[in-house]
């Protein structure tokens, strides 16, 4: 079957305490589309973080002597990295210019996700202004859910997604945070091959191969097109949650 | 603009000296497809492998005393092992039934990228056959890259894909292993965001971004649609190759 992956255009900026899922209905009818059952739709963290206001001012920040450290260690504002370590389980790795955490949410990520381009906070100097990711995306993720179903009367996912680098590879790509009614991981073990033979090893990651898909078509430079609806995902829809994406610590060969 | 992915349905299954690019010409026609520019063939590594030969029969193969030594690490058949040292630059991690290498390619991954499921060699027990990844699959995209422009008279982009394990989340994902005419890395640092601020560290992975959005549609379970036309990839098509993907050893924390 055919996926596609289909841009809401123009899309409007938030601001904090906007309603996303009524601005999402609003831009679904601006666009001429209706979901359907088994659509997914997919947000940048971006416009949830903005809405849930999840902003920071640095001016209202005091580093602790940890972050006072780690500046030293990456040349970074050591009020940045007071929010960066309150927003982490762990710091795994740092360099000139660089910090790699375990976030509270469990994934491994640069800058706790924590965002300082396209924020522009509710007053002041907007270079002070960070955005931090959504307090719990798997719930931002079910509210959106839950209010679209009510109201197009269909069986829908939802899916927050932000860009992630990698370890071995250059280039950041779509990567979920948070989502809610479409499988994290599909568990494809024990299924015949073409030739009968049992697949040994294969749980895929749906729901990060959607992400890097529609991150590809919300491009990176602007958030113009922050929501994008896919139609013909090829797995059943199911309940699931960010947790099955990661890989538990002792699993981890590579902290 | 929409992205659209669209499988090949009913490709045939590739014996060793198939000729991939007038496989895929005649698979087009049958689906009624014609190429546009700017589209992008997708192709699952397996394919080009087995149209390459890339067979290896384990009973051939005798194992040096490193690939005893890792088979006593892994639990692994040694023959196996051989193989996997053969293809890799440097063994990175092992533990009970994975071996995690750099691939003389480059990029990290379990096994060498070898391949035990859905492997039916030329002859004798289909359970003695493996499949290595392609010599070149970089070459092997610009080859086929080079028929079939010439016969639509297009400009294309050939993406070969596999699926690759990640450090820190579970399930696979579709990977990069070898591209011709379209980007592996975009580099969007220093346009301007929505604020006129600088984008300061942003190098999209478009090209495994793409691998991973074909894969979903590939499925895992079977190799019925190994090749996937895809539509409305928002990036200019230009010459690359693979390398631009990886990440240089020097930059590399995780190792």
């Amino acid at each position: 079957m055919t996926l596609s992956l289909i841009p809401l255009l123009d899309f409007p900026l938030i601001n904090p305490g906007d309603e996303l899922p009524v601005l999402i209905h609003e831009s679904l009818q601006e666009n001429e589309l209706q979901l359907q059952n088994n659509d997914i739709l997919v947000l940048a963290q971006k416009i949830v973080s903005k809405a849930e206001n999840r902003f920071v001012n640095l001016t209202t920040v005091t580093p602790s002597d940890s972050a006072l450290f780690y500046a030293q260690q990456t040349g970074k504002d050591p009020r940045l990295l007071e929010l960066i370590l309150s927003e982490s389980n762990q710091v795994l790795r740092t360099r000139e210019n660089l910090i790699i955490v375990e976030h509270r949410l469990g994934f491994v990520c640069a800058n706790a996700g924590i965002d300082h381009s396209n924020v522009n906070g509710p007053w002041g100097d907007p270079a002070d202004w960070v955005l931090l990711l959504p307090e719990n995306p798997d719930q931002s993720a079910a509210c959106i859910r839950d209010y679209l179903e009510e109201l197009y009367q269909v069986s829908i996912g939802i899916l927050i997604i932000d860009s992630h680098g990698r370890a071995w590879r250059l280039g950041t790509i779509g990567t979920t945070i948070g989502l809610s009614g479409l499988p994290g991981l599909m568990d494809l073990r024990g299924k015949p091959d073409l030739y009968n033979y049992r697949l040994r090893v294969t749980k895929v990651g749906a729901a990060d191969e959607l992400a890097a898909a529609a991150s590809l078509v919300m491009g990176q430079a602007n958030e113009k097109t922050p929501v994008v609806m896919v139609r013909g995902f090829p797995y059943a829809l199911r309940e699931a949650n960010l947790q099955e994406l990661i890989r538990p610590e002792e699993l981890d060969l590579f902290r």
